[in-house]
């Protein structure tokens, strides 16, 4: 019985809803708009979200990253160049599928044991450690998707394919 | 022992974090501005957060609403009106503080048990209703938290006060 872990899989399944809600909306035309002028646009938001989905793996000590390219493209804090230096909005679309399989697999196998120790990035001490633990390390990667979601939701809103 | 709830509880407060990354850096004056000119502003997505965080109250059979007149007002796909058409941004940080006070009581108060019964304002049979079951309310009301704070923290990065 593994009840947090359980829990875990199934909230990431419906986090998954939340992105696909704006992502299935959003034409390649569509992505490639700015949200807010000069600051992103809906590939940028895209490939984060392969980027920060794929790292996951990593913190978990789960395996090594699908696309370690992204995390110099597509990490926080990176700049936005225009949509079209970037992979292909289909590429892009397949690849976050194989992430999402990636982490449906991963939340699969996790043992509520394992969710109370000390996540694999740590680095010093873990009771200083931002995130802490394994449980906590999911919990703000989840938030952090879903955050991730309203942005694409915003893009489609603004070409009229959402409410908000 | 309900660990699933202390998952959920600790979730909470990690989502409030999320929330208020965006919210503290937002003055009264940015909360006023448009994130997509014509469609929402910083003041209707705080309205919008306090009347979705009011309201699992009633999904999980733990009281009534705080401020029942904001469901009529940011429910979602309620008209956008002029920000200043709103109660004011300093009355709505308070009762954002307010529906988090409730909202960590409420969890702290959680037993796994009751997670899995069907969520209180389910209508006819519950296998066909959309969340089912309690705990399937709180992942997605976790979740859309966290959408919301997206967008806030596009409208901090608007105002150049948040990376995104």
């Amino acid at each position: 019985m593994n009840p947090v872990s359980a829990s875990f899989a199934e909230q990431r399944l419906v986090l998954e809803q939340w992105v696909r809600f704006a992502l299935d909306r959003l034409t390649n035309d569509d992505l490639a708009l700015e949200i807010i002028p000069g600051r992103n646009h809906g590939v940028w938001i895209l490939g984060h979200l392969i980027a920060s989905d794929d790292d996951l793996s990593l913190f978990l000590g789960k395996g090594p990253l699908l696309f370690p390219e992204y995390q110099a493209l597509f990490a926080q804090g990176c700049p936005c160049r225009a949509a079209g230096e970037y992979p292909s909005p289909d590429l892009l679309r397949e690849q976050w599928d194989a992430v999402c399989a990636k982490n449906t697999r991963i939340h699969a196998a996790l043992t509520d044991d394992e969710l109370d120790l000390p996540h694999d990035m740590v680095e010093g001490n873990p009771a200083d450690d931002y995130f802490g633990t394994k449980a906590r390390v999911i919990m703000h990667w989840h938030m952090h998707q879903a955050y991730e979601a309203g942005q694409l939701a915003l893009l489609a809103a603004k070409v009229g394919k959402s409410v908000l």
